[in-house]
Parts: structure tokens; sequence; C-alpha cells
């Protein structure tokens, strides 16, 4: 892993007019910002800007704060919805997951190589199995039982556990609960789930048994913000792979794992590089 | 192209149990015949037995009449659906077209470079717009209006059309009209769609809009069998493209264009080559 | 196909440094100009950037040729290699073809359906084969053999009809015989081939009998512009599929054919859109 | 992970002549034995024959080496090259690696999950990097220098470490030394490597970096067994991932990772499964 080089990204939304672009890299070029990556989106039909660019740090004569100072009276000018993030501090992220490790094992390696710029300040689970090999890595497993005759004390327990951890992002890597509406709407764009269809096909329960009596000839994966309504928040990204029909459900199971983990993976960089823009229930994603 | 060889390819369906295969291929071996390429499938759930070989036609002493009179009591004996098809005499494949052309002019380069072993007897259409192209072939082609008021009026006529042709296969080549039950039941087998989703998504009409509004980053096509139930007969083949979120509706419905075409291509290619079994409302796909 | 809104594409590459972006955006919001697509790219290494946008005609109060001569100053201010294109004026294509036609008819394909923004003023090729497909077009079709022992005749009259149909692009679909480099380097960065393997696997002749003979599990093709060294210039594009041990080289070949086809159009569609920028022996593709 | 129903793997390469499949189908058919999955290739340029078929061991009347003892005269009157294998003796595998773990992760994960039918008596490497890691999943790890001045004791150490550990099949997983010839000779057929490119492109050293100044637009993964030709031993499986020209070498070998373990996992699937058979320099895979 080489030495990361400090930027800022500076991610914005705001109705579309003439000027906007040159009104933010005029702001930057004043200052000696050197813009390193940019992307621009308009959505014609909303009539709706969308921006996401890298600084290079160095260049600026001021830290962080600084330069969300300086550049709020552009963003307000133009009505924005803004951020300014660094990619030095690493974002806290909370997976929740149940019983199967695919994806959790997944999210460890690219955590413990370096690959994915964040802290996991813990685990929660509502099952055992996975402490041992969380704790291996020096993190705190949170064993929450779901019961369903006491479901709200659980998720009052759990959005506690979230809570303490300062969690920028909470992953349900195969977490086999729903959430109910109240942790959904706490968290709003901050929850990432792994749903294993390619949806909207085979919304809700067991996916690769339904693909598999549908006879389809490709399964798939998506990865998607959670709303309140069941798998069907703004998808993120979306993959598939190819099922024969000498493959039973267990294959498909044991094939959808491999896309699972690796859209799960995929999706959960581009939101902690900031590349994703919630627009409706549609995503930008400046990849 | 180099000269195809002439094979035999039987294909059977039975009931599972021992000594199938060597029923088969002793049954071949007496006679001498080689067997070129041999696929098999035991659907567990059932309980039945699904096989395609096929055989070099210069090793058996007798011809294609000759290997089903001698084959019939082993396919008696072992309660099977059967057939034994020659890979010389083309097969007479009949287009449905509307007013759009990628499938067809895809269909008609395959037919014209000799990659799909097939006559095309004619192509019927609902319009009069791609009569000088098909015509340019040498292919008679079929102006069969489809007026509301007079559905049942033209759906004779085309069934009329394609008897006449003595077609063994009809395909859909983006034909935008729903084919009445009566039509779907006289050709069981034998009508070949392809639909623009990534099926079961997106089932019926204007699936890239929906699409395009549910903001997948997927796109698919489905090359499937024609039942009475719309979009819900078994799947041959399917494919996809990534889209993104600067692609629009034009965009979506031209990256599927060469989805549907290709998948469309691969569906008909095993069809006509007897490598697909149905079994159910699912394929078995010998690729 | 809905109806084309005229744009400019402004494309630029020059040294990186602060304020180009600013410089760029800001002549364009003082003129009114609305930009509807951007992309940037900056090459660490060798400390060039690249950027192409698109600017909404309408909201311009000059027309192209303003354009050009106003932005001229800030295009030599900073080093620029520049050139505006609008997206009306359709491009001339000639493509160079041999025997097979999978390559042409797709192309042909696109051009028809208005799919390619394209003039396609006339075809070239060493044979007669595919003279009536072409002249069904309506499109000239000039057949200039190439003797072996009088190459530098040939090659002369085919740079004179390039020429004369005042081609902004030759594409080699599949075009058997080399160009010698005095073609290659009257045409820079204007002739683009399809190569029918994954280069740099493959190189030069018979790529797909080579394939077969080292055992490779998927095929490819490439697209890219032609300079004096053989399959050696910047790549634009490439794809591949996968084969079987039971693909045998005739399959290869059709297989390929596909995604030959596939791989061109993508390759010429950046390129007649302005989406590829030079830079060395790679290219920027802004797709 | 569902329990795994006892099968017998018979795998076989002999030359083709009419009636191996009835001879060989008919020796099971005579026992009774069901044949549960089965497939054929015939590779008409050497004229050998090629099969694999799965039998349920509960429907025979003999065990393995019953079944041996049997079939022996049949594969003799054949000059068949063959073996029977059963599905439920776990295979032993031994990996080594150097400093990268992507690879390992993933085979340690599916071993741990039960997808990979195999035992790991040891894991063997030139640093001691990947020890912690490997121990809490309780296998031995044998750290052993290759001093480049003292090779040939450390490969003798190698070979004595992994004849202890009764290894039926030993994975380079990125391990970086090239193992010297008689360490190739002495376990033909049996030495799995992953490769980081496409081959044949970019073998040897830095292939990332070579991928990179080349400028090709898809990087991929080739898993091969060893032998003592460098990066030329036949292919199983390969897989390629798509990269822009934004991304950089690190890019590069970040997302190659994952083609990587990828292609491992299934190349090493097929290998453990007895799906493939070496023939010449290429591989026979039965998927």
């Amino acid at each position: 892993m080489s030495e990361r080089r400090p930027r800022y990204r500076l991610t914005f939304a705001c109705p579309d007019r003439v000027g906007i672009v040159a009104a933010v890299s005029g702001f930057l070029a004043e200052h000696g910002g050197s813009i390193t990556e940019a992307s621009q989106h308009c959505d014609a039909a909303s009539g709706w800007f969308f921006m996401r660019c890298e600084i290079d740090a160095a260049t600026l004569p001021f830290d962080g704060d600084g330069l969300r100072q300086r550049f709020a009276p552009v963003a307000e000018a133009h009505g924005m919805r803004w951020q300014v993030i660094d990619n030095i501090t690493p974002r806290r992220v909370v997976p929740l997951v149940s019983r199967q490790d695919h994806c959790l094992t997944d999210l460890l390696y690219r955590w413990r190589s370096g690959e994915l710029l964040a802290e996991i300040p813990c685990v929660l689970s509502n099952h055992e199995d996975l402490r041992a090999y969380v704790e291996w890595h020096g993190i705190p497993y949170h064993h929450v039982p779901v019961d369903p005759d006491h479901k709200a004390a659980a998720f009052a327990r759990i959005t506690e556990l979230i809570d303490q951890a300062r969690a920028d992002t909470v992953v349900l890597a195969r977490y086999m609960q729903i959430l109910p509406p109240e942790v959904c709407a706490r968290y709003p764009g901050r929850i990432i789930n792994i749903h294993h269809s390619f949806l909207p096909s085979f919304v809700g329960a067991r996916p690769y048994h339904r693909a598999f009596e549908r006879g389809v000839k490709l399964i798939g994966a998506t990865c998607h913000y959670v709303t309140d309504q069941l798998d069907e928040g703004p998808i993120i990204e979306q993959d598939v792979v190819r099922v024969h029909h000498d493959d039973t459900v267990d294959d498909l199971i044991r094939l959808g794992r491999d896309v699972e983990r690796t859209v799960l993976a995929r999706g959960l960089r581009y939101h902690l590089e900031d590349r994703v823009l919630i627009h409706g229930n549609k995503t930008i994603v400046f990849d």
C-alpha cells in the first residue's frame, strides 16, 4: 500500500444553471487548489446538477475547515447540498452479521490489507458464530440476540451500540433481520445492504430458491441503501454470474456468495470514497 | 465455412434408472456408431434423465430413418420422449418482426454467412418497413397488419402463412404484438421470443423505461419459449450489459439492442442444434 | 432515433497546472455556455492534463467558428492541443474490407439505423465480394486489387480514393492487407483497426489458430489506432469471450466474429464522439 | 453445507474408437452403478478420447478398491490412462506463499466454510508475515527462507515438507519464487500456479506494470499447471477485469487481486473435483 496523498473530496448537488463549474473551479483556482479528479452529472429530467471533485490538500493554504468556511458562500449562492471530506480520516464502519461469514471475511480482509479506508469499531451480530474470527482481528464483537417477541428492545440496543461506536456507515453484511423503520430513518443514506438477487427480481426471502425455480440463466447480487421499503432503496452496484441447468440451489448459493461479496465491496468502496450521490430513489456513482 | 460432416443428433428424456446410457451407447456401438459429442443431465427432484448425443452418420450402416426404426424399441423400453434429427437438413425458421430491425439484421447476417443452419422461407410483419431489406436477400416478405378490431383474422392469416411455409420454428424478433393463446398452443416449444429485460424483472411493456426509473446498474435480455403466459415461458438464454447514471432511456434502448440480438442469436442457435430440452417451465441447455 | 440536440465538443490536452478548468469553464460561463457533460484526466507521470466537454450550442451567442475564434486565446495561454467539433455534422468514414463481412455488416446496420453519426462516402476493398451488399445501401464500392508485385500502385490508388472521399476516419474492418508506413503516416490518429486477438497476445497473423494451440480459456479482440508498428498502436477498446476445450478453431473464429464487431463498434463510436485522446502510445477514453 | 453423498469419480483418456462409452457404461450398469454426471470429449486432431463420470457409491455392491479392481480389465482393453477417486476423502493441499495474502485468505475462507473439499496440512512460506493468520486456523506454518546463494537447500527443504505433508496438490498462491526444474518434475500435474496476467500476455515479472505501459483496457489472471517452462504450462482457467485510463499501476494491482483469487479458486476447485484432464500442453476442463 503506497502512502496516500492528502486530498479533499468536495461533492454537491444543486439546481442546474450556467456557471456552476466556473464558480467552483474559479474558487479553487483562486486559492491555488489543484483538482486531481472531477466528475459531473446533469439530470435533465429534474434539472439537478451533481459534482464530485478531489483537490490536492497540499496546494491549498488552509485546512479542511478553512475550505468549508470559504466555500460556504459559493455553496449558498447556488443552493447546494454539499460536503467536504478528506481522504485521510478513516470512516467508521459497523458491520451487522448473522451466521454467514463470506461478506464479513471479505470486508475484514480488505480492511486488514489497507484497501478499505475505514475503521471498524465493532461488529454486531444476532449470533455468536463469528466472534472468534472477528476478535482475532482485535475488533470488539457484540452479540445482540433478536428475540421475535422483543424486537424493539433488541433494535434499541443495536442503535445504542451503533451510536456509541460513532458509526458513519452501517453495513448489513448478510444480516438476516429486517431493520425496523425507525432504525432505517435514523441513518438515512448511511445503511448499506447486500441483497442476494439481481433486484428488482426476487425481492424478499429465499431469492436463490426462487431463481432456481424460475430457471434463470444468470443470478446476481445488489448493493443498495436501506430505506423503510424492503429491497427498494437506491441501488449502488449490481453484478451477475452465469448458472447452468445442472446447478442445484446449493450451487446457486455458493456461486452467489462470490458475487455478493464482490458487489458489496465495490458498493462500499464507492460509498466510502464519496463517489455515490443519492437522487430520489436512484444513485449517481462517479466511479 | 468448412464443409459440415453429417451427423445425427439423438435427444431424449425419460425416467431415470440404471442402465440408460449403457442401453443407448450399447445400441450405437453394436451398429458401429461413433459418438462425437454427448451430454447428460439428471434432474434429482423429478427423477428425470435427459441426454443429447451426436453420432457420425458415416459410421452407421443405415440412414436416419433406419436409425429411428432400430432405436424405437430402445426408446420404448425406457419410456423416452425422443427424436433423431440430422445436422444437414436446414430447419425452416420464420421470423416475425415489426419496425425494429436489429434482431432481424443479425439473423439475416448469420443466415447469409452460413452460421445458422436454417432456411428462412419468409418473413412476416405487421408493417411494411423492412420489406426492401428482406427482399434484397431473396426472401419473401408478407405484410399482415394487425388491426386491433380484427386481431383474430390477422392471426388466422399469420398461422396460415406459418403453416404454408412449413416452419419448424417461429422467431419473434422484436415483434410488438402478443400472440393469442391458440397460436401459442399450436406451436409448443417452437416459438422463440426475445424479451428486452432480464426476466423476471420488468415483465411486460416498456422494460427499459422501468429499468431507468428503478435505477438498475445492469440491463438485460431474455430469450425464451413462448407460452400463453406472457414472458413466463421457459428461459433459454439471458445476458446483461452495464449501464451508468448518465445513460438516458435512449442509451438503454441502444445498449439493449446489442444484448437482445446476441442473446437471441445464442438462444436460437442452441434451439436449432437441438441443444435445448424443455422440462416443465425450465430448460436444459447442452451448450 | 430522437432528434439530436446541437452541441459542441471541446477536447484538449495541455501541461497540467492550477486553473485550467477555471479558465475553460469561466470562459464558457462568461458567454452563457451550458456544459452538458465534462470529463477530465491528469496523467501524473507526464504532467499532462486532458479534458473533454460538451456545450449546449443553443446557449452560446455564436456558432462553432465563433467559439473557436474566441477560445483560441485561452487555448494558446495554456499551450493546448485542442479542437471544437459539433455533434451535428456527420463524420466521413471510409471502411476498407476484404472478403469477410461481419464487421462491415455491423457498421452498415449502425449507420443505417442512425446510431453512428457518420456518412460513408464509399467502401474500398481488395475483392469484389461485398459489392452488392454495399451498393444496396446506396454506397459506392471501389475494388482496388492489391497485387503483391504492385503494392505501391494499389496503395497510391487507395490513398487517392480516401482523399477524394474527404475521409475523416478510415476503418480497417478486417482488411487483410498491411498498410505501408507512408499510408499510416498520412492519416495519424485517423485509421482504426480491429485486431482479432486480445493484444498484446498473438500479434500478427492467425491469432485464433495460435490461441487454440496455446489452450487459452478466453479469446478477444482489440480496436486500436494504426501506426507503422504492426498491432502496436494505441488501444481504444478490448473485450473477450469464453471458449472451451471442445471449441475448434472454426468455433473460435465464429465466436471471435461477435467480439470483433462489438469491440470495433464501441471503439469507433468513442472515436466519432471525440471521446478518445491519444497520449503517447496510450489512449484516454472518456466513455 | 449439506451432507455430501458419496460418489466415485472415474476419469480416463484413451485412443478414440467405437464402443468406449458402451464398454464403460455397460460395465457400470452391469453392477447397478448409477451415473450421476458424465462428460466426454474427443480431440479430433490427436484421436484421443477423454471422459469423466461420477457414480453414486451407494448403488455399487463394492467399495472403491473393488471398483478399481473390476474396472482395470476394461481400462486395459482400451489402453486407458485412468483413475477412480471418491468425493469423500479430502485432498491434501499445501499452499506456498510469500507476503501477499489475498489468495491465501480466499483459500482459507473456502476451506473453513467447507466449500473446498481439502485438508491443508500446512502452509509454506519464504517469509514470516502470514504466520499468525494461518496458525489462527490451526494450520502449521513453516518458514523456509530462500537465500539466493543457497536455493538448492531451500528447495530441498520445501520438497521434504511437501512430501512429509503427503500433499496431493501444491498451490503457488502468489509465491514469488521460481521453482527449480527438479521440483516441477517431481509433482507433474500437481502444482498449480496463479499468474497475474492474461497469459500469454506479459509472461514473467511485473505484468501489471507492463499492462499499464501498453495501455490495455482489460487485465487478467491465469491459473495453470506448473512445468519447467515459466508461465507456459497447461492453462486451467482465466478471467479479466476492465480497467480505465485513470487507473494507476496500484489500481491495476488492487483490481487484479480480486481476479487472481477468483481464478485460482475456480481452477483449484476444478482440479480437486477431478474435472481437469491434461492433454499435451492443454487442458480439458469438464466444468
